[in-house]
């Protein structure tokens, strides 16, 4: 662990694995479960190359350093200011030589890093539509939650360009939007592959989906067994401790 | 109860709803769960107009007739024999006022019946493509499980058409095909509204998808609480008896 600065606006949690932790704003976007899972859902093997579409503080590259077998990934963001964050937290966890923090807009990405350049796709993009009740269009946190600098469509549009042929595409985002997903992804040449549902109680509605896609794979879907959040209130289930590493 | 003839290469099972039996083929396609929840899972309204695609022994809209307040069924099937069975099977539970068998192509049923003259369209296609090991194309059962006579697409767009705008669609299918659904039901307007997936256990993969789109509905999709068959090898769910009535 390295000595970084830690702005009197800021705090620091433990990750619970390897040792890693992570600066946040105390008052702006923290990363929450959908972060945490996407990183346990994706699958990186040794020598595949990564790029994180709006890494916000370096989150899911650093747990995908800790979780997978991969060593080479780059972690994208608009905001300067994330960007600043994010780099802090991959110093802070020496992890400089496998990840990698760029500022650049989503939508000009495969402009900058060449199209068909890498293997995995991870995306926790805004999950909120422009029009969903924003007050600050320049705010951070809003720009994290809603489509103002990019909408769904920009994010699969650009991530199929990332992606080599049967490159993998990993995203978490909310079932209302789910037809949206699978239909922007097979316009891009993304087919669907692997669907699961996070319920926060087994008796619950879906409240998360995470999809695997391969670029240019052929159409068969698996909808894995479903996750569930909690066994009872304030309880995790088994799984969730897992994936967390408590 | 009425009498009707039952013939030696058939026999008769209760459905554990008002009394009904069913009649089927002791060699031929069985009704089977799918059928059963699809049942359970669509609601018809007092006074709502219900057509049921592919209807073959009858099953559907005597199950719905039982648990729906609807009393308006057309069940239309493509093959003679089915046709004929259902046919006996709405007479013995005495249903004729309520559920009419008519022998038709789904792919003509717009025509037959005319455009948005349907409340409600229920349907338990065949799941498998056409080239999925068919060994004789004429046999009864390989039509009622490939897409020999009609495909998915033929399905979705005679649906579409046959539904009044706002019209309810109710289908049960494979999850493998679940891009398909979803894309199809776009493509034809349909948009998905309720999904819900069935799994064999709370730890397999699911094994059936339950959707209910709207014609002409806004987007926004509820993935419901998932449904599990069994608690324990040979012991149903709750749920699961509830559906069949036992």
């Amino acid at each position: 662990m390295k000595d970084v600065i830690i702005n009197p606006d800021e705090d620091i949690v433990d990750l619970e694995r390897n040792g890693y932790k992570l600066i946040q704003k105390k008052e702006g976007f923290r990363f929450g479960m959908d972060a945490v899972l996407l990183s346990g859902f994706a699958n990186v093997s040794e020598g595949e190359k990564t790029i994180d579409l709006g890494t916000g503080t370096g989150i899911i590259p650093i747990l995908l350093k800790a979780k997978t077998e991969g060593t080479d990934f780059i972690g994208l963001e608009i905001q300067e200011e994330s960007v600043e964050l994010a780099k802090r937290n991959v110093e802070m966890n020496e992890l400089s030589d496998f990840i990698e923090i760029k500022q650049g807009d989503i939508k000009e990405a495969s402009n900058n890093f060449g199209a068909a350049t890498f293997d995995v796709v991870v995306t926790n993009p805004p999950y909120m539509t422009e029009d969903g009740g924003i007050t600050n269009p320049n705010d951070a946190k809003a720009i994290a939650r809603h489509e103002i600098k990019c909408n769904l469509e920009d994010v699969i549009r650009e991530s199929a360009k990332l992606l080599k042929p049967m490159g993998r595409f990993y995203m978490v985002h909310r079932p209302r939007r789910m037809p949206d997903l699978i239909e922007l992804m097979r316009k891009y040449g993304i087919e669907p592959k692997v669907i699961r549902m996070v319920h926060p109680f087994a008796e619950k509605p879906a409240n998360m989906v995470l999809i695997e896609g391969v670029r240019g794979g052929r159409a068969m879907t698996v909808v894995e067994k479903p996750l569930i959040v909690y066994k009872e209130p304030d309880i995790y289930t088994d799984e969730i401790y897992d994936i967390y590493g408590f």
